[in-house]
């Protein structure tokens, strides 16, 4: 767990600053967050999920965070919150805020004479800052990160280690970049002729909003001729690769190991599961929801739960059901059969 | 968009160069592509898929490539080409060329003193060349990329930022590698001892051949005794992983996110489609096409399109169904028992 | 395949050295190991699946290694192993061993003036190495390799080029990680607020045991409030990514491109196919093996072998299949209907 706050904070101050009702002693100091069974004394707890609801009785935590009907199930002082989570995320934030860098340039990076880089930034050892690259206010650039030319890093920006954005990139503010990402390699795009592949250009940029943040490993190309857009405040886990010129509508969250091929738009507050798949030159519809390991080959107007995943059996049990999948049609033909043989009794 | 042509190019001169045939005035210079639907002047567009005939009476651009049986539907200049897509590659290549990097080593880099890159080669900074390691004529080595010893890259190779070339691994001319990629890593290979596990030595490369891309965060491991070997041509997006002593055929292309277990083959002019999952030890013969999300667990032998998907449906509608494919094998008795009372009836 | 061994080894000291039994000349010098069908002088090669048994007869080698039921098979002078792979793993080991790197520290890398790097380890051209982070003896740091503050490296480690550590990580001894892993990155926690998300502070750490080897490009997220555990002889494959908050059992081997999910605890001595996706919040039986491209969405208790893939069929033929999957439930009404007819006529 991330170190404690060095003095800790009353209870009271984190109600007002989280916007939870104060319940109990205000006066009670808190100095980190912790899990409800394996809390002690300084620490603050959160109840969401009703399925730890035996843990709340039992816990070592000096305050707790819980939903108005969960609030009298402790005599501990607590927060009553209607989004109990939320609150949780708000007071986490407090009790252990990243450290700011502190604004220097370490001798070991290569900074291009004419890129911008705002004098409150951080750029660690071996960074690479290409020409006419725009680095912003208090952006933190990790050890070995690379910003090619002409990108735009927009104000307080973290970009973790290794991290690569390809020149003409658009990052806007407080976006958080994980190490190994790689922000706008070419797309995919190759032209057949006659059995050889002849490369198209890529010449679009990737262009990403505010408030984003891009796990680790994740790959987002840039456009063919236009551009690819990840709106505001996107959530992208990692591993995920997003080809060119897809458009990701704000707040829409995409799990690890999602793959979304060229030209694809996501709606507005999306949330696709892990490892789903889904074709290109497809339009989903905001508020959509796609479940884990689900592929989706056909655009989805109307917004709702999608799955599509053969469940695991053991294994015995799918080679049958793998053998009968595939005599599926003459399971149909044979029910024909039947029930015509049925219906020239029966007439 | 990439920046525009400085001069531009008269469109007889594009028509000479990819071989297209010219109807109209050959005199009009082209500076840039840009899409049908938002070209302005100066800027040539093309279409191809017949999808988007609509946008051909309306665009603002200066000239268009197209097929010989769209070239009515347009009084501007024009290319006309069997291909219009590759005739657009081409057009795209000479009105946006890549610029040759300055051939130099920048002072960051770290070249050891037994390797051999050529003086027309381009080394950015913090890159790391080991021993015994050629780099070929005009090779671009990007920021931060690692080329292990004794490894061979050939002549115009681009190895984008970040990129890293295990010792002995091969690269043939003209490749391009994108950021993230990870060429002869180990590949997984360890024998079990009484539920432990040894490691078993990975003793062979990776050999690449020439105009070959390779996806950011593309993964390929080295053989175990033998090679793994990529063909000439062969096209691999993001985020693939390919295990060791595979052979991938010339001209084949997969897109992203395939992952291909060891010691397959893939025969030549393949396309395998985003995500799709190749068990190893398999064969999968020339011309075959497997769709996206597809497993293939068996060799393929009859060139075809192969799927292997459970179609999404709306949640609900999907756990009715889910539920009736654990039944399947009850469906086939409960058919055969049908089946013979009818036959009882009738006998 | 990997340089031979200067002066080689005799066969009776690989079999003393491996456990092996000797049969025959025991003089034999070996330099290396090869495949049984492409084995000359000096090589030792194994056979392990009988599926090669016919290349045994006709091998070049020196020398081979079999098991048992085997021995009959060929003159050479051998090995007899009841495991031929474990054994030919040990044998390729002493046959070409990693050269140990020389201790020394490259002066372009930079290590913060608190860090401590044991005075046996080898740290390559670029690597960073932050504050208080503890690097142990002979441990192998890697080309632009980044280690965290306060983070943990045990001895006799391999960390190759351009691995990632985030700060906090603890990784313990002989364990192997590839390129373009990145160890500890934020997991993906954020609380949904109004239609916006807040991101939960990630403030675990990342915990890897002994003996574990990390494929290239692999993620393994640091826990958000507790720790996201990997146990002993742990393998990891390419491209694996682990959630916040998982627990992988000791000795547990999986294949590439598997996604698990946050929370999810896998137990010991499992075995993961290449592409399988695992839930959040799941508990995995001890020896359970996961066939590849498989989805697993509830726990399981009970150990075996688990699947779920929809087999992949000619395109013609799946189209029909999927098709009649989207009615299978009706096919279940209609076998109602048709049963109970029966049931009528015979009644």
């Amino acid at each position: 767990m991330g170190s404690p706050h060095a003095e800790g904070i009353p209870l009271r101050e984190l109600a007002a600053r989280c916007g939870a009702e104060l319940a109990g002693n205000g006066e009670v100091v808190i100095d980190r967050v912790a899990p409800l069974d394996n809390a002690g004394d300084g620490a603050i707890a959160f109840l969401s999920d009703p399925k730890y609801r035996s843990h709340l009785a039992r816990t070592g935590a000096s305050a707790v965070i819980v939903a108005p009907a969960d609030a009298q199930g402790t005599a501990l002082p607590k927060l009553v919150a209607a989004n109990p989570y939320a609150a949780y995320a708000q007071v986490a934030a407090i009790l252990h805020p990243r450290r700011p860098p502190l604004p220097a340039i370490h001798p070991t990076a290569v900074i291009a004479a004419g890129a911008r880089v705002a004098a409150t930034a951080a750029v660690a050892a071996h960074a690479v800052i290409g020409e006419r690259a725009r680095v912003g206010e208090r952006v933190e650039v990790g050890a070995g990160a690379v910003i090619g030319e002409d990108a735009t890093v927009g104000d307080d920006c973290l970009l973790h280690a290794h991290v690569v954005v390809y020149a003409r990139s658009v990052i806007g503010a407080r976006t958080i970049v994980h190490s190994g990402a790689v922000i706008g390699a070419d797309g995919f795009g190759m032209a057949e002729d006659e059995g050889r592949w002849i490369k198209v250009p890529q010449l679009g940029r990737v262009v990403i909003g505010s408030d984003v943040e891009i796990g680790a490993n994740t790959t987002i190309d840039r456009g063919a001729i236009g551009d690819t857009v990840i709106g505001d405040d996107v959530k992208l886990d990692n591993q995920i690769q997003i080809g060119h010129n897809c458009n990701i509508g704000a707040h829409t969250a995409i799990a690890g190991c999602v793959g979304i091929a060229g030209s694809t738009t996501i709606g507005r507050n999306c949330k696709i599961g892990g490892a789903a798949m889904i074709s290109g030159h497809l339009e989903i519809a905001d508020g959509t929801m796609i479940s884990a390991a689900t592929g989706v080959f056909e655009s989805i107007t109307v917004p709702g739960i999608y799955t599509g995943v053969f469940p695991a059996l053991p294994h015995r049990e799918w080679k049958h059901v793998a053998g009968a999948i595939r005599r599926l049609r003459s399971v149909l033909w044979r029910l024909r059969a039947l029930e015509r043989g049925q219906n020239d009794r029966e007439s």
